[in-house]
């Protein structure tokens, strides 16, 4: 008898906030006793890693999107040590537009 | 006569397709002209602003906040160009804990 598939459970979209928090159980005391810049080079590996990723593997493949989630999940580490809520950042950033040109879509010059 | 303070609007936290999609339309006409490559250059640059913050700034203060809002924004452009959906890879790697232990929290011995 073929097994029955799980039913999908159809989640509500993640929030940065709770990306944060969960990010936070899983890490954040190991992520203090590294330290900041600690955590940072962590990061800063992971973005190399997406770099290949970009460059070698299929555009939207299992293997960019986990770069992707390991570069966001070391973003929400450091942000966690920082004391930085990404969610309010970004928002106060780039909501309703360009950060510098205030525009939607963005029509800065600088960015070509 | 004191102005009167704007009423604070309470948000709904922001969820990460909403942050893809905003960042999209700003930046996704000139981010796919400038291609996948052109936009990395454009990441790593704010990755570098954000270690200076770490470094020279206050935790937590707003000059921090904005660099990491400037990394995350370039995260879903590149995110958007790629097709890659942030929650959904996140989620998928990083729910209920570490991606390699499975635990939560992490209890790897790699991670130091």
């Amino acid at each position: 008898m073929p097994r029955k598939r799980k039913p999908t459970k159809r989640r509500a979209p993640l929030t940065l906030p709770a990306l944060q928090r969960e990010i936070a159980r899983t890490f954040l005391t190991r992520d203090r006793r590294r330290g900041v810049m600690g955590t940072f080079g962590w990061f800063v590996e992971e973005v190399g890693e997406l770099a290949t990723a970009l460059r070698e593997e299929k555009p939207g493949s299992r293997e960019q999107a986990a770069e992707f989630a390991d570069c966001l999940a070391w973003l929400a580490s450091l942000a966690n040590l920082a004391g930085v809520d990404l969610a309010r950042a970004v928002t106060r950033k780039y909501a309703g537009g360009c950060a510098r040109c205030k525009r939607q879509p963005c029509r800065c010059r600088s960015k070509k």
